[in-house]
């Protein structure tokens, strides 16, 4: 064995158990027996071995709203190792103009020679023509099945619902996943240009200008698009009761939907902080936006009941000077917040020290479903024999006051900042090299590999 | 007294009672009382009298799909009569390039000289700009507080989004009662590009390229759109479950959403009949299309239980030479049945005979309620004193087959041939005028009146 | 005519019209037209014409908890007379080993020679045995086809399931509408036991022992009885959402569901109020509990939304001196509020003048449905010719804080004192008779008849 | 090692592999890596080798209506051997005067020596009384953390909702899971009193007496006593939409509801047995009935939406000489039909082959999550090193059609007569012991031991 993880209590989507792991050439060996000494071991007496999280929604190096994320693939990533992330799907966005191939390509030099844990892309689309059907059969086989489509940002990314509905049409037949941002982008922009001429301008009125009852619509309406055309169906980012009650009867009906929630909407930030002074709330401008403290005892309902199979990050990072853009007119604040770093704390904290769920559907929600719905398993997403070494060793006592100058991220701020969290990443390690461990991240620019992901099947 | 009618039961939309009823100056003078001999005698022994039918949905002479419906004022307003009805509302619908007032001055100007009964307009918009609140401030002014908006028919009357909430929001601000055709026009317009290209083109995929969920999701879309501006909402010719869940849940969370449904839905006829040999399907094409028998009781259930409030007949009427232009393209067969002159009959046979409604929700359904959402109260609507002598004495036990031989529509045919009804309009009243009595219609062309309507002020 | 009001305005449950009307012999006899001068005129300028209210939910003299209620049925009526209310239907409960035959002769014994307005009677069943169709079949003739059941008050009231379900086949099957309280008895009472083996004993405790869940789980438990047996079903003093869930997914499956609610659970009191010091909380006693501030909406979005269609008083009223039976146990303090004379000025404030409802839906609520769905229509409950002239001149104008020194029930607190109502019953008629003017009650002793009641044939 | 399992692919609850797996001691010793030969080895090629599954619903001797379950502790655990089924939970019913511990005991008697696999026992409670809490400690304390009540059999074993509540609130304070029949007793037993009056005794009037709404009504009560209690509930055999829907609005509400179905309610049967001729009808009595055949649809959608977490079997087996003693009364028919031996063969067909649900999701279903539920993890229910090798390998192409002579119960016919079902348990292991191996069942009496479970602690 190349190297062994002694004592640790292993932690998977369905069973928790304390024995020895052993890694050789990047993947899981073997699980419990007898395991001789290997070059290196790992004492985990007191921690808790699990698959390392995925992150199925990250934005590195996207342009959008006039600058461009403030991490690239590099620091992106490192900070994704040392928040216990093993593996990340980014977001290509296309251009104008641009073919989802060539998109693809785009964002494929993004990452090269920085990533440096594994990663892959889900395709976005911004507008839909003939051609796609073809392109998208080719991306299947390229090994992308998985697809987003925003209904909000009208003007910029949104698609209409004929090409949602034709997007849905064809994954179904060719074995895509589908992904939405569920906002009904018409009522949007309308709210933001009468909050513009009525001179709302500071950073409240993002949230004003965004209700619940938008998201409620647009899942709504997706749903029933995909229900007409007979395809599952992911919405991403939900925030709210509205969007649960249509994924809830949707789901009771026996329609494919899966749905994920993000730690920006599970309890440890609220809409009020928007309200704070001198441009303060910019930091926390994300869409959806920050929901009412309410939302998320509702959010976790359905993550612990199912009708939400997985969490994520929306890692989605602007500097604050990027943020000032909007100092004027809050339409201008670029959308989003950073969290790949603190995506499993949070959860831990939120969901399995508040007792809303278990640690075995914790590993579920942050690991095995997103590896299962977006073509990752068996490889990775689990603690099986012959599975990536993808593995986070993970210390539930340790209590961590959460500074953005403690963390990785290329950001001058944490919305959390002075949040504390009880249960932290002590050790990461990919394909069974060690990435971060003792506080420093330990992966080379590049090593990072593209993995080619399975046609969906499924959850 | 002018006319004095003698020995009828009075329904209305509460009570049940025998009672003379005199009327002078058009005007319901008197009810119950010493009555002396009028000029004018009736004799209702056996018979229902009732507030005239109001049919808040109808299209006269309206140019659609290449064509214009075959009945004009003159027409429509005879076979009204000879149907209960005693006032309608007839849609208004904007042209390319042509404002709302210009708009209603075109229709006016068809109905002027030609309506045998009292008559309005409801305006519909075919696209959004700034100029739209000053204009709907003046048509309610002029008396014509309701609007339609399509959000079907994309490519043609389809308006977005976008324009439909800033209509909800003017009309919320300034007393209007917006009213929506919700299906949606671009899953719609898709399935039906799909079919054509599969050489799908007989009136059979005319229902299958308009689901039900499309109805259902549009109708919930509007809600969540008229929620946002806080604004009163109508829905159009209620087809099916699904858009009644969204209207169920809506008014559960006391959000003011009023809906109708036709005759068309209500268990007469079915999607079967789409099946049809000999193109003869195509004298059922209507949007939305006919659903599956189950539907009906569905509605039933609605319509007793007040989450739907009205019945009209959405006459629509073209000749098969008309609908024949979609002879080789069901998306070019013009979409609308006949109905103003059935809607009575038909839905006391559907509704009160087959034990669904009493008569006095008949009376709330298609008079009474409709009176008041529309502004048409307390002038029209009801028996009470001082209100317009608008008046049906129906026979609930005259059994009449339908035959377009014996109805008085500008049609070749009757989409409810040889069903058979019980109880039928035996006489009349406009105003106080015999417009219909033993199979005659004795109404003059031009004597009708263009009513103006109050504000909307709830229901 | 023998009385005549001028210039009033009508309200009914449909329609409002300024009108004259007539009355001669006890009955209304015309409206509208012109009316020679009377013996009697009353000028009703400014002021609503309205049938006068029908209390369908009153407990006069009755045994209960060891006391018997503070008003019989003269004080009792008298009060109603001076609150508008015209009619009211009380329950005659059977007493142990007694028939219900029997015990409506002892109820008929209590109002005989002291009612001063009409009345009838439900018979409130505590056993089942295989007599009771039979008996039921009677009663049914005699004009009292209502009867109620408790599934509260475990081993004094309560009925088990088996007793009720067999009522309601009998019922459906002879045209009874049965009525239920419709609470969890077993619940309630385990709850009570455990709270007094606590030492919990204050009026704060019977709230705490009575949760939503118990009435809802009731609720939903008669209606699926119901629905088993085939028949019509009526929810008395419904005051919670859970309970309106529960009818709302009923009446949506077409089951004729029928609830009531009451001035106590609409808005003026809450459940703070079982917090008073110095044992003020035993005033606020009635079962189910006054709930929190937030269930008034549910409530009045049910009955504005027709999930309910009545509003009844529940006048059920202990004095002081009774209300102290349980100073040292709340299960021993008598339940009940009382509420007749204030229904009317409560429900027009907390209803009508506060946006929730209509004039004419407030007339429907406390007067047209429920004399259609107990059989007083159409007699009483509508201002058509021919009805009784049992009607109410309603100030809508006339501040009044209430105070119980200002009301006629033979109480020594109300439960709304100091509350603020705007709209007072002015004048009221009984047949023709004025009961109540200008401030003094002008009905005699022993003139309220006993009506013959019709069996049940839906709303 | 004792026994190496080689090239099967491992199924678990979250993931599928392909890997070795050796067994040491009767556990799972390593799972993958280099395993040198044992003492004997098994060729899983082409197999699933899985937990073996976990019944938690059988009756083995019972007393039941006047006589005995025909299968006893080795009768009932042979089938379960050759069935795949490792460990099982029976009810050990409180016969009358009788305390839970002397119950136990009683229980414990049976099965010792017997018992050819693990096995444990959920106490049934038939009555009420002071002394129940102290026991239920005792039992917790002993392993026995799971109590049954039964809402139904009115008159034997049901129990009134005072001693479900008290039950639950028990539970909730000492960790235990209360399991509920739910289905209305009272209103059962008044219809089966009303059919026999009748003269309606055919087996027909099984299922015509026990409605789904009866059902559905006590699912949603002991839901809402469990609110009351805060205290989890655990649903067994939910067979009905009516029931879901309960469980669904209250998991939506977060309330720990768990629920679990049988295969007699999963599609291969229906109700339309009960028409059978000649008595045959008989043989599907038991309780709830078979359903109507679109309620299967309705219950996959909840075990593949994790409405429900558990498919047991419900082994309740009569002889056909038993079944006659209701030939001339339906009532009489002992309720209960087979269903252990044939538990895991159904599943699979009806849910993996069918597409309802993965593998994966399968383990979780018959084997994972019973065991999390009932105490029983880590050691039962998963594939984990250290846990017992209870395990099925399992032939997903084998073909069967089931006969009962092909079976090992003891019984003279199977409801699944003819059904086909496309996989089969090839070899069942306990404790690494084999117990059923090319169609031999190699289990000796008495080497089942009984498991002590841990108290509840979610799922």
């Amino acid at each position: 064995m190349d190297l062994v993880i002694r004592h640790g209590t292993l932690v998977t989507a369905s069973d928790t158990v304390t024995a020895d792991l052993g890694i050789r050439a990047g993947k899981i060996a073997q699980v419990g027996g007898a395991l001789p000494k290997a070059k290196r071991e790992l004492d985990a007496a007191g921690m808790l071995v699990m698959p390392g999280a995925i992150d199925v929604h990250t934005h590195m190096e996207m342009p959008f709203m006039g600058t461009s994320t403030a991490d690239d693939f590099l620091t992106g990533t490192r900070a994704a190792a040392a928040g216990g992330v093993t593996c990340l799907i980014d977001f290509a966005i296309q251009p104008p103009q641009t073919s989802l191939l060539k998109t693809l390509e785009i964002w494929k030099q993004k990452a090269e020679g920085k990533a440096t844990i594994d990663y892959s892309f889900h395709l976005a689309l911004t507008h839909w023509d003939d051609t796609i059907p073809q392109q998208v059969k080719t991306l299947i086989e390229l090994g992308f099945p998985s697809l987003k489509v925003f209904m909000a940002y009208k003007g910029a990314l949104m698609l209409e619902d004929a090409g949602l509905l034709q997007l849905l049409q064809t994954s179904r037949e060719l074995g895509a996943l589908v992904m939405v941002h569920a906002e009904n982008g018409d009522a949007i922009f309308t709210l933001q240009q009468q909050a513009l001429a009525r001179n709302e301008t500071s950073p409240r009125y993002h949230a004003l200008t965004r209700p619940r009852i938008a998201e409620g619509e647009a899942t709504a309406r997706a749903i029933a698009l995909a229900e007409i055309a007979g395809a599952p169906l992911y919405v991403v980012h939900v925030s709210c009761q509205e969007a649960m009650d249509a994924i809830a009867a949707a789901r009771r009906r026996k329609v494919p939907i899966y749905g994920e929630s993000c730690p920006q909407y599970l309890g440890a930030i609220s809409v009020d902080n928007y309200e704070r002074p001198d441009f303060e709330g910019a930091k926390f401008v994300c869409s959806p936006p920050l929901r009412e403290p309410d939302q998320a005892k509702q959010l976790w309902s359905g993550l612990a009941g199912n009708l939400l199979q997985v969490v994520s990050s929306d890692h989605c990072p602007f500097r604050m000077e990027q943020k000032r853009a909007g100092f004027n007119d809050f339409t201008l604040i670029p959308n989003g917040v950073p969290g790949i770093e603190t995506l499993v704390p949070l959860v831990w904290t939120l969901g399995v020290e508040a007792g809303h769920i278990s640690s075995n559907r914790f590993v579920d929600l942050i690991s095995t479903r997103p590896a299962r719905l977006f073509g990752l398993a068996p490889r990775k997403g689990s603690l099986t024999v012959g599975a990536d070494a993808d593995i986070m060793i993970f210390d539930p006592q340790r209590e961590v006051t959460l500074h953005h100058t403690g963390l990785h991220q290329n950001l001058d701020y944490t919305p959390y900042e002075g949040f504390r969290v009880t249960g932290y990443p002590a050790t990461t390690l990919s394909r069974g090299d060690i990435v971060w461990h003792e506080g420093e991240i330990t992966a080379a620019a590049g090593r990072g590999e593209l993995v080619q992901r399975k046609s969906f099947s499924g959850d």
